[in-house]
């Protein structure tokens, strides 16, 4: 049978969720903690990769297991074997056609400055530092922008690896929350480093170094110089994926805010 | 003069605020820290201890010194020496009959339930897991039992210590906020665990193991065995004190929000 499982993460001590060799990953850990709860490996197929250090208050994944473990009692047995930074949320039983990475229909992440002189010490690992003070309203005003159907070549860390650059932006919510600059974007589907390197131009924009009427230009361009730095991986936060109402999606949507 | 400090820290990996022989507390680092940028050792006088594994988004201390390094400057060099988990969000100059203790009017305190099936894996340090479901408002109503100015020795851990254990609660707030049980306690001066008693005995209340109307004689027994268990420290915040508009405290009111 097909098992989705809906998973949190602290990235700050991994090195991404894909496995590899020599490296702490989310998958490897996922992985080890099934063979030691079914005594069978399997491969756990994640909705997409985050990078090193990134989190995540809801990724999906799906595996095969012939397991006698009841599907919704699998989340148990796997936090048993987990370390306390990965979280199984809760684990179903799918149709065998649902694939977390094919299936999803979007996704949605937020990137979260911490915008005073001094960092956080409470939120360092999940907030990224902008010590000059960000324009709100010019940096929604650049999010109206981005958002809709674009070539995002500009916004790809190595858009030689994509054919296909165009993606749709569903949504880009920019908000003050205290000390903190939350932005959260929402699509059908993300390049390597779009979010990060979305943020950091966004930063800029807030910062007056790039002015909201810049960004038609820089997606024209094509041109990954032409967009502002990649922000720093501990901002980033996998907020939620999405899939249709034959994945069981309604029963698992998560609303994890603190 | 008297400098004011006010700052963040992640109590996680310290064995509270007090400085004590061989443990890694946030006083001791505080006060090598500013030997190291002074030149001179000075005490720090804290607004009150906070207990291993507690947090805060705003703690205030003060301490004495001759530097020449301007008042203003003094959070960027002490934070030069400091660790990450420890950040100086302010420094200013107050009136040498400034205390950080006997100056304070009052402090407010967050405490924090992830109220799922699952342990959080992003927020597992600065919350307390709790799978029963807790009924918000239960909680809400015993919550307005505790408001006001009661004999709080059964919410003490050690009420010998204490010759008055008569405090004042300003005002209890219970709310829901996605997956987290927010509980948010404001008051003039707080015994020892009361905050992490009262959470402790909310959440028996939540859990229908204690009814609201049961908190008034828990309150008469003045007996700690009455009240519910003391709730684990990672899910406790010192979230703001404050002072009188003479200790300047207008220019330092904290929002710190994620």
């Amino acid at each position: 049978m097909r098992i989705r499982l809906d998973m949190e993460y602290d990235g700050t001590r991994f090195s991404g969720w894909q496995r590899q060799d020599n490296a702490h990953t989310i998958q490897e850990r996922i992985e080890e903690a099934i063979e030691k709860a079914t005594g069978v490996r399997s491969t756990v197929h994640g909705s997409g990769r985050t990078d090193a250090g990134v989190h995540a208050l809801q990724q999906t994944a799906h595996f095969d297991t012939d397991t006698r473990i009841p599907p919704e009692r699998l989340a148990y047995a796997l936090n048993f074997y987990l370390p306390p930074d990965i979280r199984i949320l809760r684990s179903l039983e799918v149709p065998d056609d649902f694939h977390a990475r094919y299936s999803a229909t979007g996704k949605t992440y937020r990137y979260t400055f911490r915008n005073t002189p001094q960092a956080s010490a409470v939120f360092r690992d999940f907030s990224a530092h902008e010590p000059r003070t960000l324009d709100l309203s010019r940096m929604q005003k650049a999010a109206e922008f981005l958002t809709g159907t674009h070539d995002f070549a500009s916004f790809c860390a190595h858009s030689g690896l994509d054919k296909n650059t165009v993606r749709t932006i569903a949504g880009i919510t920019v908000t003050r929350s205290g000390d903190y600059i939350v932005i959260e974007v929402s699509g059908n589907g993300f390049l390597h480093n779009m979010v990060r390197i979305i943020a950091g131009t966004l930063a800029a924009v807030g910062r007056e170094e790039i002015e909201p009427e810049d960004i038609p230009r820089i997606l024209e361009a094509r041109n990954r110089l032409e967009a502002g730095i990649t922000a720093p991986a501990s901002g980033l936060m996998l907020v939620e994926v999405r899939y249709g109402a034959d994945a069981q999606c309604a029963s698992a949507g998560v609303s994890s805010e603190l």
